[in-house]
C-alpha cells in the first residue's frame, strides 16, 4: 500500500486522538478568545491548509458570529504592509509543516501588533509553533504522502474542537465530533466502490467540483487532490458562484462532482443537479440521501449522516478516495505528484 | 460590432467620468470611514463583482491597513447567521445590477447591526442602492453584453477613488488614476495584435491564468471572461497558491496566461515563468517589460506602465480582449454565453 491510502485510513484515529488529547490546550485558547472580546479573525494558510481555513470561516461565522477574513499573505510579504490587527483580532496560521514562510510572517507581524495569535500544525517544534501564542497540535504522526490527507481532516478536527470549547452551553457538540470520526471510518468502506466507479473516468482531462457553505472546502480540497495526484485540471466552485458565469463551461460528458451532504445546503445542491442535467454532464453525486442519488448517473452514498458542521471531515474522505483511485487508474503514483514537494515555501 | 467589444472600448471614458463626477460622494464616505474608526471591512459580491472585491481587499489592506474579509453570503442567506458587524465595521456590497439578493441580504443585515454600509452599483435606483448608507455610482450606462466589462473596471475605479479620498496627504493619487484611464485607452490599441495572437489558441479546451497581489483579480476576471465567452475551463490562481499543488497540471502545450505587470510582483511572476518553462506549457505573457517579453513564446506588451495599485484596470483590458477574440475564433457569440443571464440571482 502506498502512503496516501495508508494515511487516508489513519484519519478516524487522528481525529479521535485530537478529541482525547487536545481539549485542554484548545480550552485555554477559547477562554482567551472570550476574555479578549475578539471582534474578528484573520487566517493565513496555503494549499490544503487554505481549504481548512475556509472551513474555519464558515464555522466561526455561523457558530460564533465572529467575522473571518482569509489572509492574502503577499500583503505582508510582497507589499510589506501590515493591516491593523490589534488586541481584538484573533490571527490564526495553519500549516502542517509549520515552515511556511508567508504564514509565519503573518503570525509574526500580527503578534507584534498585539493580536491574539494561534496556529494549527502537525509539527509542534516548528518555527510557526514557536511564534504563535497558542498551538493546536494535529498530532497525526509524520505525513509522508505529498498530497496531504490526514493533516487536512486533522486541522479541521482541531478547529471543530476549538468551536466546541467556545460553546460550553452545548456539551453534546463533543459527542457529535466523536460521531464524525465514526462516520469517517464508515466512509472508508467506500474504498472499493469508488475504485470501481472511477475506472470509467480514467481518461478525464479535467473536471469541475462543486460544494456549498460548510462543504465548499470539500469541493476545494477534492479538486486540489485530483489536480495534484492526477495532474489534470480539476476546478472547484461554490454552487452560487458557479451560476455566475463558470456554468458556461458545462457540456455533454464533462465530469461534474457534486457534494450534496445533509443539512441546509442539500436542497440548493439537489436543485443545481437538476439544472445541470440540461447540459448532460457526467454527474458524480456524493450524498447521504438515497432518493437523490437514485437519480444520479454516478452515485456515491456516504453511509452515515452527521451534523452539517462536522460533515466536511466525513465528505473529505470520499473526495480523497476519488483522487486516489483516479490517479492509480491513470497509471500515476499519487505519492509523487509532478512539480511539487511536501513543503512548498512561498513568500 | 457586438456589445462586448463596444463596451470594452467605452472603459477609459467610464473611468474618466467616475473621476469627474463621483469625488464628492466618495469623499463623504471616506470621511465617515475615518470618523467611525473602522476596524475592518467586509465585502459581499458575486461573479465579476467578486473579482472587484478582491481588488478592494488588496487596496484597503496595503494602502490603508484596514483588514478586509470577503463575505460568504450563504452564511447569511442559507445558514441565517449574522456575524457581529457593529459600528466599527465597514460593509460593502458590489453589484452592477444592484439586484443580487444575497448581496442585498448581507448589506441589510449589516445595517441592522449598526455597521457602516455602502455599495458600488451601476443602477442607482436599485434595491441595493436604497438599502446601503452610501452609494458609489459606476455610471457606465447600460451594460448589454452578458460578460461584464465596463462595470468591472468601473467598480475598481470607484474603489480606487475612495482610496484616494482616504489619502488627502497624497493628492497626486488622483493624477495616477487619470493616467490609468489613458493607459487603458492605449491598451485598447492591442486589439488587432491580440486578435492575431489568439488565433493559434482557438482549439484550446482549457487554460490556466495566473496573477499575483493586486493583479490576482486580473487573473480571476480573465479566467471568468474566457470561461463565460468561450465555454471552456479557464482556471485562475495566485502565483503562490499555484505552487502549492495546482502546478502539477502543467504539461506540454497547456496554455498558461501570466500577468507580469510593473511593481512589486514583477520578479515573482518572472521567476514563475522561468520555473514553468521546464514543463513546456504554451506561455502567454502580458507585461510592460520588453526584456521579459522577449523570452516569451506569446507576448502581449501593455504599452503604458502605471502605478501598481491602478494597474488592474489597465491589465483587465488585455484580458478582456483575449477572451473576446478567443470566443470569436471559436465561432461563438461572446454576447450570449451558454447557460447564464445578465442578472444572476442566487441566495
Amino acid at each position: 500500500m502506498n502512503h496516501m491510502l495508508s494515511e487516508i485510513r489513519q484519519q478516524p484515529d487522528v481525529v479521535r486522538n485530537i478529541l482525547r488529547n487536545e481539549l485542554e490546550g484548545v480550552q485555554a485558547l477559547a477562554d482567551e478568545i472570550k476574555r479578549r472580546k475578539i471582534a474578528f479573525a484573520y487566517v493565513a494558510a496555503r494549499g490544503t491548509s487554505d481549504n481548512a481555513a475556509h472551513y474555519f470561516k464558515y464555522l466561526f461565522e455561523i457558530e460564533h458570529g465572529i467575522p473571518v477574513a482569509i489572509a492574502a499573505p503577499s500583503v505582508f510579504t510582497v507589499y510589506d504592509a501590515v493591516p491593523h490587527l490589534g488586541e481584538h483580532a484573533f490571527v490564526l496560521g495553519i500549516s502542517q509543516s509549520g515552515e511556511a514562510p508567508d504564514v509565519i510572517a503573518v503570525i509574526q507581524r500580527a503578534k507584534e501588533a498585539g493580536a491574539l495569535t494561534a496556529c494549527v500544525t502537525n509539527t509542534p517544534t516548528s518555527q510557526l509553533a514557536q511564534v504563535a501564542d497558542y498551538c493546536l497540535h494535529i498530532g497525526a504522526g509524520e505525513e509522508i504522502g505529498i498530497a496531504a490527507s490526514k493533516t487536512y481532516t486533522g486541522s479541521m478536527a482541531c478547529l471543530a474542537l476549538l468551536s466546541t470549547a467556545l460553546s460550553p452551553e452545548r456539551p453534546d457538540r463533543l459527542e457529535f465530533l466523536r460521531r464524525a470520526a465514526d462516520a469517517m471510518e464508515a466512509s472508508l468502506g467506500l474504498d472499493e466502490a469508488i475504485h470501481m466507479l472511477v475506472e470509467r473516468y480514467k481518461d478525464m482531462q479535467g473536471c469541475v467540483v462543486i460544494g456549498r457553505g460548510y462543504n465548499q472546502c470539500t469541493a476545494m480540497e477534492t479538486a486540489l487532490k485530483i489536480t495534484e495526484t492526477s495532474c489534470i485540471s480539476a476546478q472547484s466552485y461554490g454552487a452560487a458562484e458557479f451560476q455566475h458565469g463558470p456554468i458556461a463551461q458545462v457540456n455533454t460528458g464533462l465530469p461534474v462532482i457534486l457534494f450534496a451532504p445533509e443539512g441546509r445546503t442539500f436542497k440548493a445542491m439537489a436543485d443545481l443537479a437538476t439544472k445541470l442535467r440540461d447540459q448532460h454532464p457526467a454527474l458524480i453525486c456524493i450524498s447521504h440521501d438515497a432518493a437523490f442519488l437514485a437519480g444520479s448517473e454516478t452515485a456515491i452514498r456516504v453511509p452515515k449522516a452527521v451534523q452539517e458542521w462536522v460533515s466536511p471531515m466525513v465528505y473529505a474522505v470520499a473526495g480523497q478516495l476519488i483522487a486516489y483511485w483516479l490517479s492509480l487508474s491513470k497509471g500515476l503514483d499519487p505519492d509523487t505528484p509532478r512539480g511539487i514537494e511536501k513543503v512548498t515555501k512561498t513568500v
